[in-house]
C-alpha cells in the first residue's frame, strides 16, 4: 500500500532479535529475524540490525516512521541503554536507542522487552478498548508490563510489573534471583520442567517418562493435550500459583484485562480453567468479577509492540 | 485570609466524620466532627453534615470552593455514591456527593476513604514531589490508594490499592473478608491484638498481662516504647507482615515513595526497622533502592485529601 504509515519494532533478546514492520492499527506487514550475538559488542550489533531493517523495507513501499527496541533486561528508557542484562552484558551503557535512530535517520524509542509486549497486547489484542490492563509474559522468566489509563506505565525506575518476583509463597521454592516463593520459581519454564520432572520421579506413569531429562514445557503441553494425568497435574499447579500472582496483581491495580503472553502460554487451555477456578474464590467480589483473564493469540507481541510503541511516542512529539 | 482559596473536605467513618477545611497546599484551617449515625438514613447526614460544615465556614472569611468526600466502603465515584459499606448499609446508592453538592451550591467530588488519604499523603506529605506512590491506611482494616504519574489511580472499578486483602501467606491465618492469609490478617487492628494475646497466652512475661482482654494497639505500642518483649515482638512481626506485601508492591508498581498512614502506623517507631530489614534483602535490586518506605506525620489524612482533591477536580474542569 502506498503511503501506509508502520514502524518497525526490534525484540532484542540474549539470542535472537526479531524485527517487525507494523501497521499503526497493528497489522504485522514484515517479519525477520537476526542472531543478537552480544559478545561481538553493540557496535556490531547495530549495523547487522540496520542491514536487517533495510532489507525489511527495500520489501515494502515507503521507510517505516519510526523504530522501536524492546531488549531483555533492564532499561533506562530516558536514555535508551540497558542499565543491566544478564545475557547482554556488553550492551549495558551503551546508547542503544539513539545509535539506531541515528543509523537510520528516524525517531526511536526504547524500553524492556515486557513493557512492550504489553503495549503490543493493548493494542493488538485489545484494540485499546480497554483502560487498564497488565500483561504477564511466560517464557525462560516471568515478567509483565502495564497499561494505565491508556499509557504505558513503566513505573519510577522502569521496573514496573516485575510479577515474576512477586512472592506467592513465604520461604518457598528457591528461584533464579535468588530469593525463595517468587512466581517464576512455580511458573517460569524451569519450575515447570521441574514440577514434571518430579512427578515422574515420584514413579507415576505418563507418556513423559520416554523425554525425562530433555523435557520442555511444549512436550508437557502435548501430553496434557493426550489427557496424561502428569501433564494435566503439572498444569494444574501452574495455574493455581498464576492464580495467587494474578489475585494480588487485581486487588493492587483493579484491572480490567490480564492478558498471558509469551511462548509458554500457549499452554493456556490447561491452566487458565485452574487459574479462573482460583481466582472466582476470592471474596472480595468486584474487581475479581470485573478483570477477565486471558491468553494472548498473536505471536511477536515484543517486536509488534515495540514498533506501536515507536509510533505511539513520535507521534505524541 | 481574605480571598483564601480552600476546600472543605469529609472523612466519612460508620461511627464518626471528620470535617476539615484545607488551603491549596494542604494546610489544615479548621476541623470539626459530627457523628454519622448511619441508621438515621442518608438524607438525615446531608442535613447534618451541610450545618457543620456552615458552622466551620461561619469561623472563616470566605467560603470553600468545593466540598469533597471520603467514604468508608465501595465508591462508585462517577455517580457519587456507596456501592457497598458493611457500617453504612442505609446510603447504599444514595446519591451522597450531588446531595452534599445541591445543599452547599459548590461543586463536590466523593471516592473511597483509603483514595482520598492517598491524595493527602501525596499533597500534604509529599508536596506533590514524587510521580508515583502508594498509601498503606492501617486502621481496623488496611486499605490503601495510589498515585500514579502524579494523578489519583482508583482503578476499573475504584478499588486499586486493595493492599489489606493482598494474600502474603497462602492458606494462612483467616481474614475478616472471608479468605486466608491476607495482609490484614497479619497486621490489621485485631490481628495485631490476636499476635498479642496468643503470645500472652504462651506465658510469656510481659507489662501487657495485666491488660489482657482489653488491648488495643497503643497499648501495645506503648509497652514496646518501654521495652516490653512481647509488645516488640508483636510490631516485629507486623512489620514483617507488612515487608511482604510491600515487597509486592514494590515489584509490581515500581513507586518512588509508600507512605504508611491511619492510626495503627503511629508505631511506625516499632515496625518500620523490621520492615525496611524486610525489603533490604530482595535480591531484585533497583526498585527497592529507589522506593522510599515512610509513616505519615499528618493526622486526618483522609479528611484533608478529601478537601484537597475536590478543589484538584474542580480546577480540571
Amino acid at each position: 500500500v502506498k503511503g501506509l504509515v508502520f514502524g518497525i519494532g526490534l525484540d532484542v533478546g540474549g539470542t535472537f532479535t526479531k524485527i517487525a514492520a507494523v501497521s499503526r492499527e497493528g497489522r504485522l506487514l514484515a517479519l525477520s529475524q537476526v542472531p543478537t550475538e552480544p559478545g561481538l559488542g553493540p557496535k556490531a550489533f547495530v549495523s547487522r540490525a540496520v542491514d536487517a531493517v533495510r532489507a525489511l523495507e527495500s520489501g515494502m513501499s515507503g521507510k517505516a516512521r519510526s523504530v522501536g527496541i524492546g531488549a531483555a533486561g533492564e532499561v533506562d528508557s530516558r536514555l535508551g541503554s540497558l542499565r543491566f542484562s544478564p545475557n547482554m552484558r556488553p550492551f549495558k551503557g551503551f546508547p542503544l536507542r539513539d545509535a539506531l535512530s541515528r543509523a537510520l535517520g528516524r525517531p526511536a524509542a526504547m524500553d524492556n522487552d515486557a513493557n512492550m509486549a504489553a503495549w503490543g497486547a493493548f493494542v493488538v489484542e485489545l484494540k485499546r478498548k480497554v483502560r487498564n490492563m497488565a500483561a504477564i509474559t511466560m517464557g525462560t522468566g516471568i515478567g509483565g508490563g502495564l497499561v494505565v489509563e491508556g499509557r504505558l506505565f513503566a513505573g519510577s525506575t522502569g521496573s514496573a510489573g516485575e510479577f515474576g518476583h512477586m512472592r506467592i509463597v513465604p520461604g518457598g521454592e528457591s528461584c533464579s534471583c535468588g530469593s525463595r516463593g517468587c512466581l517464576e520459581a512455580y511458573a517460569g519454564r524451569r519450575a515447570i520442567i521441574e514440577t514434571a520432572e518430579r512427578l515422574l520421579a515420584s514413579g507415576r506413569r505418563s507418556l513423559l517418562r520416554p523425554l525425562s531429562g530433555r523435557l520442555d514445557p511444549s512436550d508437557i503441553c502435548e501430553a496434557a493435550d493426550k489427557g496424561d494425568a502428569v501433564g494435566r497435574e503439572v498444569w494444574s499447579r501452574v495455574g493455581n500459583a498464576l492464580g495467587m500472582g494474578i489475585s494480588n496483581l487485581i486487588l493492587l491495580l483493579n484491572p480490567d484485562v490480564v492478558v498471558i503472553a509469551g511462548g509458554v502460554a500457549r499452554a493456556g487451555r490447561h491452566f487458565l480453567k485452574p487459574l479462573r477456578e482460583y481466582l472466582r474464590w476470592e471474596p472480595f467480589r468486584r474487581p475479581f468479577i470485573h478483570a477477565r483473564v486471558r491468553v494472548a493469540r498473536t505471536d511477536n507481541l515484543g517486536a509488534l509492540g515495540a514498533g506501536l510503541y515507536s509510533l505511539e511516542v513520535s507521534s505524541r512529539r
